[in-house]
């Protein structure tokens, strides 16, 4: 199909403190004594949230480390564990950030699925539906509450299990949950969803449903992020429109510069998607201008320290890897740069950006 | 619960020309010698669009007259009709404005359940989901595309089948399919969605969700009626998408004055929502004094004539029933002027206003 037929959340309920209608929504999705399976990011442990969420009979939390971002190994190690101590389960419930909630889209999939998550790596290679899915953002900026894909690392590469099945059937969108964030945390999730408006803004795929989507989330980063004053409340409810409407804004439009750079870092050094977009952006004036300037003073505004020399000391074959990871992204060098972008970025040139960062 | 769990739409294509995907996008739909019904609006008997329809099979095309808004009657012969020549079919797709929109998701739903569309005028009565149903805008503004309403008028009262399975399963938005509008019909409707943005932006309900769809509407209805030269395609692309953001909006807000004041109109005289909506919204400058502004210069910039002394010779009766409607409205009275909205608007105040439309 020429347009891509989008698939949506089926599912959505935006409010403070809608957290708490949690038992109400699960209720009619709960099958006789297959329990619903909790994934939460690990820095919620022994923290107040835990507390409040609605177990019933055979339900279990499973904290979930996401100091590096999901691999296929993980979504496959907590599958094969499920379905061992459950037969099948009720549904994934994932609370975090974007990697608890990509890893919770994973494994419900995998319930389903035969193989390893490592297979469906691409396009529309999922067949079967996943179990009952619900994603609830503690972290904003990502977009993977809306996304139809679930990044994961897998032997040979770092790809997405893209399909109709990924997205969510519900979502808990509650502004309380993201107020607690670490402030840099915050800052680098945030940005995540600002970059990504800048790049597809700016990009030449765009068409009017993302550009809406896309100047609304941007709009709403730089109310939250370039306001006079102190973080309030009202900065939580609108980040999470912001990373909400960022990723609405992905079904037709695609990343640039930033992202392509990133992946290399992501994949060589394991610099995590936030943080590592925002160490690219910095040093992309030549690409984005006003962008970077305005990334600059929110930088400064929230008082963040964007690591510097991260890539001082690599080796060549090091930063060959990288280059041969950024290149293989074509289309956000040609969304970026256009259809001769070959012509505009060589691998000299990325070797030059690589090494600023 | 207190946060509305609000059901998507679940699939969207936006995109110039998408209409062309039309058979690709229902193939997966159709069930063996079971028919996709074509509702299309009257208004494109003998026009090209309907050579376009992707026909297979028994498939049907239904123009169905809209010159009154869809009456439960209507909808209940439809599918009787359908029951009676093909025991069951594969789907209902709506092709039009609000009305036939309204109309399919309707007849959509009464292939399935018992009974009289009018057994389900209200919140959450319908049991069983309906057949398969697509929608497809010929007019933008009214938001029925994304709606969870079928606006109905019955025997007893004008009401939607308020529902999750009302919505939509696909909604199709080619900009290219709303060119062809007379320019009178385009701008009533698109009013539709402005005075709603006005009247959900300036009431009490409002929250962050509703408020970044509401505002994105208002804008690009601001691009769309206002801005210098001619009407372009890219007009087109913005009012749909208006259309859309408006429809979003909907979900935690509520609409007031202009929107109460005109349900008394359509269920005496049978004033179109769209238009009686531009009636009454032109003599509100008390309550929306800055909307009430820009609206007139639309009017003019949009070189339209706003229909006058409508209620000239009505009888005191004939108020008095208006009256009645119009106050039934609780909630948006109270969207518009607070909690203690009866102080405000008497029955005598608002005879004085339906006297001056």
């Amino acid at each position: 199909m020429k347009f891509r037929n989008f698939k949506m959340v089926s599912y959505m309920v935006y409010g403070r403190g809608s957290f708490n209608q949690l038992d109400e929504i699960l209720a009619p999705q709960r099958r006789e004594s297959q329990p619903m399976i909790f994934l939460v990011d690990h820095f919620f442990e022994n923290k107040p949230l835990v507390d409040r969420i609605p177990l019933r009979g055979k339900d279990k939390i499973i904290f979930a480390d996401v100091s590096y971002e999901p691999k296929t190994k993980q979504v496959d190690a907590l599958a094969a564990q499920l379905k061992q101590e459950f037969g099948n389960v009720s549904g994934i419930i994932g609370i975090g950030g974007g990697s608890a909630m990509d890893l919770a889209k994973a494994v419900s999939l995998m319930m389903n699925n035969p193989g390893s998550s490592a297979d469906y790596q691409g396009w529309d290679l999922v067949k079967q539906p996943g179990v009952y899915k619900a994603g609830i953002p503690t972290l904003s900026g990502t977009g993977a509450e809306v996304s139809r894909t679930t990044v994961l690392t897998g032997p040979t590469r770092k790809l997405g299990m893209n399909s109709d099945f990924t997205p969510f059937d519900q979502i808990v969108l509650d502004p309380e949950l993201i107020a607690d964030a670490p402030v840099n945390q915050r800052f680098y999730t945030g940005m995540d969803c600002y970059i990504h408006c800048i790049e597809s803004l700016t990009g030449t795929f765009l068409n009017e449903f993302s550009k809406s989507y896309g100047e609304k989330a941007l709009n709403l980063c730089q109310e939250v992020f370039l306001s006079a004053g102190d973080w309030t409340p009202l900065h939580d409810d609108r980040l999470m429109m912001a990373s909400y409407a960022g990723g609405m804004s992905i079904a037709y439009s695609q990343v640039g510069v930033a992202h392509a750079v990133s992946y290399g870092l992501g994949y060589l050094l394991g610099t995590k998607h936030g943080i590592g977009n925002c160490i690219v952006f910095d040093k992309l004036e030549e690409y984005y201008p006003e962008g970077v300037k305005e990334f600059k003073k929110m930088v400064k505004k929230n008082r963040i320290e964007i690591p510097q020399h991260i890539t001082r000391g690599l080796t060549n074959d090091q930063f060959e890897t990288m280059i041969d990871v950024a290149m293989g992204m074509k289309p956000l060098w040609e969304n970026a740069l256009g259809a001769d972008w070959e012509k505009k970025m060589t691998r000299g040139r990325l070797r030059e950006l690589y090494e600023q960062l």
